[in-house]
Formats: structure tokens, C-alpha cells, sequence
């Protein structure tokens, strides 16, 4: 299944080319009050609402994509980690530095900087350096905390694309990954049994249709249950937070007026576009 | 005001060394639903609320402070920011490195890292060396973004005690601040018009019994009204965000067995088990 958000809060089930509005499903969440829960809802309750959500699917009014402003698949993640440069070196790429989970951990960025597809990336630092990083981000689906590798995948609830912005300086990676708009999340959540391997996805990256970054995340060197595992034995981790996988070579430069296309193969591709 | 929260989800109101009960308050906050708004929905509200909170407290039965499970008077901040050592460095102290705030930044910690002092620190990372920090915790009343050092204050709700605790180690800070437990946050809120000045207060930290860290906000090398302009350029702020102020020298190491005793003049103390 892949479950779009779009409009003003509007849930959707991709048809092909086409959004069917699912919507009304949310009623079925209960309500909730002071102190929410950690977490996102809709996510947290997805095995519950699946079935209702394709059902209504069956019924609704197909809506072109191209119609649709596409905001993040997730509304609610408790917390966004990210992984430091995780793919193997090429032989052709000094430049790549490769690290180490154990020595560099993960970096943590602020939900206050994820944005959609439709609404781009905002740079309000001027006169500062803004790159580019694509990843496939992990969509946890449920509580967890100190799982191991072979339990991980029983708490993934699905995959996104995401742009990791970065801004380049010498501050605090956690801050320099974190201002407004720098985490671009999209076009959708594909669910986890539509992805055979996670560990077999091409990505790229495109600026003004210029090839940028390519890659394959049989080339990472912490795959998708090690990451999870790792990061589950410092932080609980809660339906809706985001594991952001690490970008491939190539990560570069965007300026006010480009045009971001970037995607994975078997999950979508967006366009971003940068002011 | 001094407002805890106590128990399940209880809040109440200091009245010397008593709690007060205005749990049924929280019934004038409406409930909400997917996609939750960021923000703590008690420190969204309080100025609305504050009336009826001081109206309840008067006909309230009081109960004894030591009998009450203080939590984290903040219960959903969207995040934590951290500035780095923020204090001017003791003529005898060469091992207080100087941060500065335009070069270093500041650093996120995860929500999921938040307890009360009744919850204690679960040291859960075997091995590692974890060190107390104790700050004085500004707790963002209201959204801001881009806000000038002028009027930064408007958008301070109040103020807490913080521990934040850190991992010794060569991983990203933003991780090794953000395990399980990491963040103390208490014993209570104390809302900004009882704190005279912020730049005045004695912060102070015990490790069983014995004097760690001794401080004073006046020596504060980013103020808080500098440090919200400046997160604020970053970074949108919801209600209930927490910046933590940095800490005075003295920092050191905790183990299993550990009790701390922390405080901060004019606002309150508390005692933290380690385990």
C-alpha cells in the first residue's frame, strides 16, 4: 500500500497515477488529550486501519497526483535520527568518507524541519552553503527499545524518500541538519511487505535534471536492521520516527531557484524545488 | 506559579511545601486528533488556563510534597536544544572548554530522553562513563521563529531545572545526549513573572551529598533572550520547547547507586536516583 498525505491533511491510497481520498478513516482514531503519547498516530494504529483504509480505497473517486499537494507521508514522528555517511566508499571517490556506526553513532535532526514535496525547502540562512543528501528513510511502526537485529523488521512500518539538507558549516551537525524545511520527506509511505529487500533499492538524485547522486542500498554499510538494532539501545523508539539510512556519493550544492528530482526505484519519485 | 505534574498525569500547583490538584483543568483543553499540532497542549493553553488553574487550587485538598511522583512538568515538547559549555571559564579552570555559540551552535536532544526526578536515570549503556550537567531549562511558552533578542522573552512560558545528562564517548553529541533517561526535567515549571531576572540565579549540583557544580546565570556567556533569537533563526519553536542554558564547571561522572541533588535558586531543588 502507498499512503499519501495531501492538501489540507487529506489521507490518500495511490492508484497508479491517481490518489483515492481515505480520509474519512482517521475517524476511527480516537481522540486524544494531554499528554499525548510519543508517536504518530496514524502509523501507530496502521494494522488496525488497513483493512478500513482499502475497503474505502475501492470506492473513492480517483484524483490525478498531479492534483494533489503532497505533504509528509508522516505528521507525527517523535524523533528523526539519521546515520553519517553509510555507503561503501567507490575506489573513484576520496571525497566520500566512510564512517563508522559504533565510533560516529547516528545524528538526531529536528521535527520542526520536515516538510512535503509540494511545499520545497525554504533556505532561510542566507549566504550559507545548502547540499543535497537523498536517502531512504525507515518508517518505525511500533514501540520498541533494545531489539535485535533479527526482531528489527517486525518493527518496521513502511519506507519514504527523504532529503537530508544539510547546511555546511562548523555548528553542531544536529543543528546544521535541522533548520526549517531541511528534511524533505515524500511522495508517500510505501508499506513494508511492497518492498521485497530493502537492502537491493536504487536511489537518485537530480538537480535541474542533471544527474547528481546515484546509488543502491546494497552498498550501505549498516543495512536497515542494524541501524534499527543499534539505534534502539540508546533511544526507545515509537510508530512514526524516522531512520534516515545515510546518502551515497555525489551529496552537492543547491541554490534558490533549483529543482530537485529525487527518488527510489520501487517506492516514487518527487520534485522539490528550492527558493 | 510553580505547576508540577505528578503521579499519572496529575497536575498541581505548589502551595509551599504542598501540591495542589487542578487536574480537572486539562478538561478546558479540547481534545485533539491526527495530525497533532507540535507542542505541549498544557503550555499552549496556560495562559487561558491560568485563572481556572489558580481559581481550583484555592479550594484544593493540599498533599505533601514528598508524597507526590514529581515527572517532567514538560510533557511534550516538540525539542530539546542544548548549548554547549555557556558559562565564562574560572580563571582555575583549563578544563572548561568556551564554546562559542555563531561557531558550535547548539545540539538537539530527543523528546524520548525525558524523565522525572521520581524516574531517576536508568544508566542502561553498560560500560560507558555518564556524566551529570546540571542547567537551568527555559520552557518556550509560545511559536516563534526568527524572533529578535528584544522580544524573546514574550515568548518564555517559564522555567525548570535540568539535568542533562551525557554520554563520554566519540558518537555524535546529539546521541550521546540522548539516551534513554538523559534528560531530568523538574521538580516543577515556575511560570517567567515570579523569576525576577534569569540572568541571576545560583544553579547548584550534589553527587551524594558532596558540593559538584556551583553556578550563577549571570555568567551566562549567551544569555536567554541571545540564545532564543538565535535558536529561533534555526529553528521554528513551539510551546513547550525546552533550552537548556548550558552548565556551570564541575561536571563529572555518575554510577549505579548515585544519588543527585539539584537546584537552582528561586526556582526549586530536586534529588535524582541513578541506577
Amino acid at each position: 500500500m502507498r499512503l499519501c498525505r495531501f492538501d489540507t491533511d487529506r489521507v490518500g491510497v495511490l492508484r497508479g497515477d491517481n490518489v483515492v481520498d481515505v480520509t474519512s478513516v482517521l475517524d476511527s482514531i480516537p481522540a486524544t488529550r494531554w499528554p499525548i503519547d510519543p508517536g504518530d498516530l496514524l502509523i501507530a494504529n496502521i494494522d488496525r486501519l488497513r483493512g478500513m483504509i482499502e475497503q474505502t480505497a475501492l470506492s473513492g473517486i480517483p484524483r490525478h497526483l498531479a492534483d494533489c499537494a503532497l505533504k509528509s507521508p508522516v505528521a507525527n514522528p517523535s524523533k528523526i535520527l539519521g546515520a553519517l555517511k553509510n555507503y561503501h566508499q567507490p575506489a573513484d571517490d576520496a571525497d566520500y568518507p566512510v564512517s563508522t556506526l559504533e565510533r560516529d553513532g547516528l545524528f538526531l535532526k529536528a521535527t520542526s524541519s520536515i516538510v512535503g514535496p509540494s511545499e520545497g525547502i525554504e533556505l532561510t540562512l542566507p549566504g550559507r552553503q545548502h547540499e543535497h543528501e537523498v536517502e531512504l528513510a525507515v518508517v518505525i511502526g511500533s514501540w520498541c527499545r533494545n531489539v535485535s537485529r533479527e526482531r528489527a523488521m517486525d518493527h518496521v512500518m513502511g519506507y519514504t524518500v527523504a532529503l537530508d539538507m544539510t547546511v555546511k558549516g562548523t555548528e553542531e551537525r544536529s543543528m546544521r541538519k535541522s533548520a526549517d524545511g531541511h528534511t524533505v520527506l515524500g511522495p508517500w509511505l510505501i508499506t513494508r511487505d511492497e518492498i521485497a529487500d530493502p537492502a537491493t533499492l536504487g536511489l537518485w538524485l537530480q538537480v535541474n535534471r542533471q544527474a547528481r547522486q546515484r546509488g543502491n542500498t546494497r552498498n550501505l554499510l549498516n543495512d536497515v536492521p542494524r541501524l534499527i538494532e543499534y539505534a534502539s539501545s540508546f533511544f526507545t523508539l515509537y510508530p512514526g520516527d524516522i531512520i534516515l539510512t545515510g546518502t551515497p556519493p555525489g551529496a552537492g550544492p543547491v541554490v534558490a531557484g533549483d529543482v530537485i528530482d529525487a527518488g527510489i526505484v520501487g517506492i516514487g519519485s518527487m520534485r522539490v524545488e528550492v527558493r
